[in-house]
């Protein structure tokens, strides 16, 4: 049986809405839910970003936290970071925002491909000792989420029957091929299965 | 400290989309939800049933067991259990629906009024052991019920920390003092708390 | 070229929300919607009367006039006249609503097969002259029933180019064959065009 | 009485979506609706937007035209042609949308100035004959909407009731007053009516 392993770091060139670098080891001991966006996906802006915001409403912060993770894929200049800074502004959008860090040898940025990641919006949840227990393309019911999110929190992470992460990544595939749909954006070239 | 008790049990004049009469016992080991209706209720046909029906649709049936109970109190003849039976079949609801027993000597249905509710839509949340952990009149968000529901799926009962059922009971009470909303149905003369 | 006709009359076994008995001509003068439901019609209650409910609230009441129409073809017992008064008060539907009239030779009630409808909802339109001038089975936008509704405001009646009923009848027919869908309840054997 | 007067010109630095220079001149003979936004206001995306395609899908081109007006007052940097273009890419929006010119002495561009609009979303709607006939800041129905633009589609122009436009203007003003709500953003110093 393949062991649980940490999840991959963040690899951010900045942070928004926190004065200090974080990284996932900042929320050791809380469950994690990581919103991968982007400022022009449209699926991010009417479905991602507000379920995220219900998620920091509905469950106390001492047991779950929030946090974006700007993955730019196309349209760099648009979405630069002081744009960004701009739209979090106009959508209220309070929790910290990592920029993720650009690869000049390839077309995804670092995190995202660090994670295997199809394109935005993409919900990461990182269990309490740091390791990543899904990932999901595209849309997810809040009843679906609100189930994961507890199993996460009542996790003791003493149990014989660890998770393994590889299993629950990449559910809920359902973006179009090519450009965003309301559902999301695929991003180039990242139809292959992480490693 | 107070011990957990059993749930009070249906008491039910008949059941639709069921071809026996059922009794929480025949759902013991599973999670049980109950969605706890009029038909006639505007915030019942808008949000609760179809927030039953996501539930039926989201978890394992092996796991959650989605019932209804029809607790009429005002409107009798408009919404007997013949007119039930259309409004199910129109509405596409195909989960067993248990008649509330109307008591002739008051206001409010047998079950409701040993469950203390006070109006409808109410949730109800059974646990594996067959006690009450959650009722809500009104609306709750999906997000919550998710992780709720999660909640008693893991639970394996035989955790010390035994849950005290009447902490949990009448969140989320919303609705308007005089008629519907569309929030729900206040029950006449259910404002008293439950013994 | 076929000249316009009086639209047919209603044939109402009775009247809710009004003291007297209606007809078409109680409304000359005015532009007349005429929300065509059942009481255990999905697409009725979750589109039609609601937005039966905005003309209501958006035009001013010596312009524009709204009634509806309680065509039953199914479920007869469960949507007598009584069962309606109480959905009506639940649903919160004030202006006045007619009975169609049953046939006891036919399946569908009187005005509903005088009109050639299809199901339900059906919206239909009366100009100011008493002239049907639309009619839509299933879902018919705001922004196109906006549209319609101020033609009709506008008409003076006096126009060389005089509307023909039959033209605009039965458009937007988009619910399935068999039941109800969330767009609409057909009727038996209404597929026939009216003559 | 006042008489009608041709609406203000479009003051555009430049056009996206479309291969020329365009003006109000272009439109005559036809409604034309101008969907004025910011690509960073939230209630433009949501509502907006999306509606000004609804009109564009609903009624016929030979009839309506509509186009944008991005005109902004805040986010300089973030909100660029180039950014324009990229947001117009993602949301699928193909009207013509002119790029409102900055005036170097004035908090606000050139057009939102000389049409005393309040902020964004608004929406404009000129008639055949090139004048102003409604203004709204803000949300408007799409039951309201459909029903002034019919009105302006059957209006030939030669009636002795003559519209006065200042009387349209800067109705459905109900956003909040500092930074942007669902509803809208309200520019400042917009609050002064227009001349």
């Amino acid at each position: 049986m393949s062991q649980p392993r940490p999840a991959p770091p963040i690899e951010a060139d900045q942070w928004l809405n926190s004065d200090s670098l974080l990284s996932l080891e900042a929320f050791r001991g809380r469950v994690l839910l990581i919103e991968v966006f982007q400022m022009l996906c449209p699926g991010c802006v009417a479905h991602g970003l507000p379920q995220a915001k219900r998620v920091l409403d509905t469950f106390p912060q001492s047991e779950v936290a929030v946090i974006g993770l700007h993955s730019v894929f196309e349209h760099h200049d648009a979405q630069n970071p002081a744009a960004l800074a701009a739209f979090l502004h106009e959508y209220r959008i309070n929790f910290p925002v990592a920029v993720d860090a650009r690869d000049p040898a390839g077309f995804l940025p670092r995190t995202m491909a660090a994670y295997g990641m199809q394109g935005t919006p993409t919900l990461v949840l990182i269990d309490r000792q740091g390791r990543r227990r899904a990932q999901h393309f595209g849309q997810v019911s809040d009843l679906r989420l609100g189930a994961e999110i507890q199993t996460l929190i009542d996790d003791s992470g003493s149990r014989a029957d660890e998770p393994d992460a590889d299993k629950v990544v990449q559910r809920e595939v359902r973006a179009g091929a090519d450009g965003c749909t309301e559902e999301g954006c695929p991003a180039p070239g990242s139809h292959e299965q992480p490693s």
